[in-house]
């Protein structure tokens, strides 16, 4: 079993930056690289990529982040400390790299890390799609790093990492349990304004415990048996 | 008493290698650089600097490694493992930027770290008067590193700036939510034979989640939610 990284660089600007993040893979042993929507690559990119051409050319090309994930089992989103001010998702946990790190040891699957736009970021959307968030500790007088250094380092910490026992759910289960909750806080007459930060604030519990499939299997049982007990039968329940 | 740092490059030869540079210092809060006969350094140094222009500016440069270091109390290189091969430097002990920042630990003084030139490295003369050499974990496949991405993983490591961690919940209140949780459990009819097991995991995932006290509070309010739902009033609500 083993722990496989995914880079994911959304709508990259700058090719020098990109052929930079591939050469940074090599260097660390990761090959894995996607781009949603990127500038266009040409020579600079393939410059900076420098011995890492093969990675730069095996980069996989996707028009929605949606895609660029597919088949991973858990999507941590890298941001800067200063862009999570001011915002709703100021409250959600943000972890450096090295927590990343120790909460990954042991566990086995596909682990997509997404670094935004250079300039932007990620929008809220985004944000919120992902099961963890992670920053690298930086100062605060200037702690907006160039995309390649935050590849390179992020790698850097995760390179320790070898694969575990514990496999990660797949996220496709991980879905129908999520919606599941959702039904659930529904059920339950959750305060409608206070349902979507709830419901976030789950997905990002169980997302960044790193659920195993028998977990997931489990949780849906008990949110199974609490809808029977309220008088709810789910229409699907002759498929599960 | 402190430890400073000091980034020597020695003979750079891409100008947006150094403005790379000097943006990597500035985000880890470093700002005494050093250029021993670099490049010209024109607007792609300060393209790459961006927003640490303030410290490309102000490096200061030397002709010769000797006026770099002076006044600095300790003189590590940084070198790959390929370019260790089969040079009599082979000998020396060749440790790791972890383990740098592990004997660093409890001095005070100014640490010079020395990369060399992007293509060629350091000269055996330079190589053999430094105090220490210090080198990046990476694959033997493409062990070579961007310039500015190794000062920036060095300058990682060697940063004790701490992280924007989320504060954990009191062991107190989590131990009211477990125990709700229990109940909740026995409520729903949860099979006797599994819910010990099933508990268990519910504290595992939980336990490793990290809640902060935020979390525990919704979480419990929906527990309490569901309970209502059911039929069931807390004896202890009044107290909630």
């Amino acid at each position: 079993m083993s722990l496989e990284i995914r880079i994911v660089l959304v709508e990259p600007v700058y090719q020098g930056n990109v052929g930079s993040v591939a050469r940074a893979m090599k260097n660390f042993g990761y090959t894995d690289l996607v781009l949603v929507n990127p500038c266009k690559l040409e020579g600079q990119a393939r410059a900076m990529a420098s011995h890492a051409r093969d990675i730069l050319e095996g980069a996989r090309v996707t028009s929605t982040v949606d895609e660029a994930v597919e088949g991973a089992n858990l999507l941590v989103g890298t941001t800067g400390v200063a862009s999570m001010k001011g915002g709703e998702h100021i409250r959600l946990p943000l972890y450096t790299v090295r927590e990343l790190k120790d909460r990954l040891k042991g566990f086995s699957g596909t682990v997509a890390i997404l670094f935004g736009r250079e300039d932007d970021g990620f929008n809220n959307a985004e944000l919120k799609s992902f099961d963890m968030l992670i920053t690298i500790p930086t100062s605060e007088i200037y702690p907006i790093m160039n995309l390649s250094h935050a590849v390179a380092v992020v790698l850097y910490e995760l390179s320790e990492l070898e694969g575990g026992s514990s496999p990660l759910a797949e996220g496709f289960d991980l879905k129908l349990l999520y919606r599941h909750m959702e039904d659930l806080l529904e059920k339950i007459n959750y305060p409608p304004h206070k349902k979507d930060k709830t419901f976030l604030m789950l997905r990002r519990i169980f997302g960044r415990a790193g659920l195993t499939p028998r977990e997931v299997q489990t949780l849906r049982g008990i949110i199974k048996k609490i809808e029977r007990k309220m008088g709810y039968a789910r229409k699907d329940e002759s498929q599960e």
